[in-house]
């Protein structure tokens, strides 16, 4: 940590700093320059020293060298975490895809998708019972018994499953039901939920905010893992610019950045990150191509018809099943394990329009 | 409600999309144009409806017309909404001004502070006893001890309280405690806070989100009156933009927008608006001149010792106390009411430095 | 300027990035810590050393403490740069007010725009000859013929007149006609249009990039000062976010940032900085009660018809009459001197709607 | 193009709209909503038809359903646009390679890089000769010798040349010095620079706007196609957002909307648009992967000692060599052709650390 004074401060003041440090039980290292002096700190600080020294007088600036969060860090954990759940492994050279629709309808429709998704070689069904909707007249999702038919489903068709919990109290419900605890966008810093999920040791898919830098989204990682949960996979899913032809700008940048920042696997959902079909394919195969240790991708086989109109950036099943294809094509040239059945396409045959 | 379809879509498509308006109980008006068919809608639909056609194939773009939002409308509601809370009204012409620490500390030191915030003419106390922390290591306020000081202190020096809450677990007994509570930034869009808010009577100020649109905004206010709470007020903190010298930028515009738009009472809050105590005294003049309906300012007696970090965004006492007397004079002007206490300056001097 | 090394960067490696700084003429001074090594450099380096030292392998990050600009900034010239041009001052205690229509149209229309600025108590005429357009078929403006025109009412009203130049080869016939010239916001970083005018005494108003920051701004108007010309003004008018509602953010607080970083004068633009009619008011009036050494605003006796399409953010010519009054007044509160005629209500009748 | 009228606007205004709308020539289609009505405008109708409406009384909002660019638009032009340039085919199922320093420095250095970039399989040689620095005091580039030195470089290794203009009056000499011209981020809205580029018929590299949406982008196409040169490549070089761990934000799904939009090459530029050797490598793949025709990337045989300061984006020559051997692998993939030669390795073993 380093702290700048304000253009020349007085030799009390400066001694007054130092002395704030050394109470704190680390060192101060003095650097007179010509405008400014720079007071390096030498020791492991508390996190509450950089806080308490920016607002003293006389302080311009309070510069963290070292990083805030611990746990999440790869400096900390050299190693790729590899999350195992039922023989599927997420994280390091293994690619895992999480298909489904945004919500669970009807145990007809998760049942169906879920088929499709398995035959095409996903690996985790998603589905959302929960639905966070910007608006209180909007579809909010089913609840309880859509956690219940997507069990089912993924019970039944050999799926894993995700799903959203969008406060503290239902986290032990949706643990019950999915094996995967999705955090939305919205509550990437919900710090109450954060610390609930702590709690558990269900793994955790969790989206960054929309308008979260890395440093914010790996934080929030912290909460978790300090709560004593290491099963946590971050989700890049598009942030929140000045262009708005696209829903988001899908920031594949990340994928690399946090994979250097952090040991945790990245996920890409290239559904939200565009808000568009027809780019779900190339941000796909970029996401996989960047690195991406899985995707999370929006598939529905009635799009024109989903409840809560994010049918319009749901792939058909087909176009699911051929990107799967690609996909494992091109994660063997970047070191990404994936395989698909080697017949699914009769059965997609069935379905297409 | 208008449709536009894509370029050459087939009339077969255009008499699907019309079907499926009509089977929504509302009339479509179609309107050929040279490249494309625009459809109009007549009547009350549902909120979904634009959700389901902007999802069919063929359909370029749905344009919603109407707002999303109802009871938060000026359209709904024509007249400001006053929320009186033991005498002092907010909203409308009476300007309120909110003042306090960034985190309740000691007893001593909020009753301190709850004196001087009176003594310059404050209405309200605020305080924070549960903070909203990036990192999971970062003091995280003293909880319900908290609550029970500030309540205290401001019992005693006859000042309204706010406080922020930040689950809905904990709405109840910070309603038992505080006369107004806080939504903060990061949970403008917590939707079961929100509902659990709308399920109480204690007045809401509701924070913006750091990157929500006044639509996304509006739609927040929205469940909580939705849900049969009527006391909101809306509060611009400033957004996150490319400009980083500043915490955030503080959209003023957004206090007449939000005005036009709606009937609810319109809070600026400059301390983590610009997060620099140079600037909240030219932004909290701005503020009023734009019309805002009320101002929330950090203040602390040793801002140099905040537990938070956030000292660096506080007005010392004698500022804050000057401020005022300077925001009576402005609000005269812009049609605002404010009455600041005849002879203060005394008391202050005891503790100038 | 501050050197952090990366984590666990070997002793080989930090005696080169010394040798590198001593070879630039200046001091190293080395502070290591337990994860990094801080080197503090001592002395008047170079501007490019910076950009040299970030390169080198086993830096993470130079900070720089000084400033990038140095003419522009405060520290070198603490006093308030007051420009005067045919009596009228710009800068520091002075108000100045800036009205007329986006474009110059025909020699009434800007001959009755320009009355009617003066009789409402403006002291400079707008209005574009040059129009910079997003799409090559929209209208371009009228060229010199608008220069001469603009050049004429002025002379004949009693009016200073400002007028937007957009490449070097015009610079020289612009100054010939207008009193000061305008660097548009696409323009801020048109290096070799800085360069020019640098190179002239016409008074330059350099507006804001749309998205750029502070620092580079202040950059932007070195170039200016660097080359010769002191005679700038710096223009807020607004910032791209993410909030499409308004055509920009106007970004109040940099009024207040930059009359601390600089000593030039600030003035506001509440027309493009909204993009609506309706906000220009209250956003002019906290444009000045934020310390706004003036204000530029779009005024139109014709708005439905302006050629540019601007309209809908011009000012009819008795809400800009109405509007400067009520800001005499304000000015009077935050320590600015401005003031409009005695009597110019009856006149404003004639045209009134 | 459709007019939205405000809320209960009079039968008179509703007339007076639509005979401005028929006095443009075209017809209008009136349909009355329960709040407002909705006016559709058949016939194709001048641009500035739509400002003129948007600042009418009475009106709302005015959407424009065509694109606002005609030349650029793939409507108006299906195919993909292949420019060719001595053999070197830019556009369609090729992928190009642009490599070289940030700026050119001397003889020698531009010319053993020309050799590698060759040597690799890069097919155009990119140098700054002129560069556009935020501060007056940076290095500014060695002008017309570095063009000089430059063309020499590629001539000697078979390379064609890219190099930045800046200003109109330096289109020509560089277009007789360079095979195509770059257009700068802050450049992208300098009219008058388009301008002058449509008259000449050397390819240019137009890169976005580091603030410009997808249609700002396409209308600066437009404006050098307009004027009549059809040789025109989109470069996305990242956009500027609230992130700042990468100096950029590189918005890769660009690449495919820009592809649906125009027939025009889009280019992608890795260095620029995340600021960050470590980065190149994977959003290169990206870029390929989600369909780029090209890619722009910074290399240098000694980036510690460049002196823009861009060495800290630019790749080391074994880097890059080895990044172009695997993008042919996954070029194949997604049907882009690219050949590296059979034996480079021998070669750049002479100069690898």
């Amino acid at each position: 940590m380093i702290v700048i004074t304000k253009n020349s401060v007085s030799e009390e003041r400066i001694a007054e700093i130092v002395h704030q440090i050394e109470k704190a039980g680390v060192q101060a290292h003095v650097s007179r320059g010509t405008d400014r002096t720079v007071i390096g700190i030498i020791g492991k600080a508390e996190p509450t020293l950089a806080e308490h020294l920016r607002q003293m007088k006389g302080v311009e600036n309070v510069i963290k060298i070292s990083k805030s969060y611990k746990l999440a860090s790869r400096d900390f954990h050299p190693d790729d975490t590899i999350i195992e759940i039922n023989g599927v492994k997420i994280g390091g050279e293994h690619l895992v895809i999480m298909g489904g629709p945004c919500a669970v309808e009807t145990p007809e429709q998760i049942d169906e998708i879920a088929r499709l998704v398995k035959a095409a070689g996903g690996q985790v069904l998603r589905g959302g019972a929960f639905k966070p909707r910007t608006g209180p007249y909007s579809f909010q999702g089913i609840g309880v018994e859509g956690l219940k038919m997507m069990a089912e489903a993924g019970r039944k068709h050999g799926l894993l499953t995700i799903t959203e919990v969008m406060t503290p109290e239902y986290v032990d419900i949706c643990s019950e039901y999915a094996d995967i605890l999705q955090v939305g966008t919205r509550n990437m810093q919900n710090f109450d939920l954060l610390r609930k999920l702590g709690t558990v040791k269900t793994p955790v898919l969790l989206k960054r905010g929309f308008s979260a830098t890395y440093d914010e989204f790996l934080n929030a990682a912290e909460y978790i893992l300090a709560g004593g949960n290491p099963n946590v996979m971050l989700c890049e899913r598009g942030i929140r610019t000045f262009e708005s032809y696209t829903r988001n700008t899908l920031d594949l940048a990340a994928i690399p950045v946090l994979q250097q920042l952090s040991h945790l696997p990245v996920i890409s959902d290239p559904s939200h990150g565009t808000g568009r079909r027809e780019l779900v394919e190339p941000m796909s195969k970029a996401s996989v191509a960047a690195g991406a240790n899985g995707l999370i991708i929006e598939m529905h086989t009635d799009p024109d018809n989903s409840m809560t109109g994010d049918g319009v950036q749901s792939l058909f099943p087909d176009q699911f099943a051929n990107l799967l294809k690609e996909l494992e094509q091109l994660g063997k040239l970047v070191g990404k394990r994936f395989e698909t059945p080697k017949e699914p396409a009769e059965y997609f045959n069935t379905w297409i329009k």
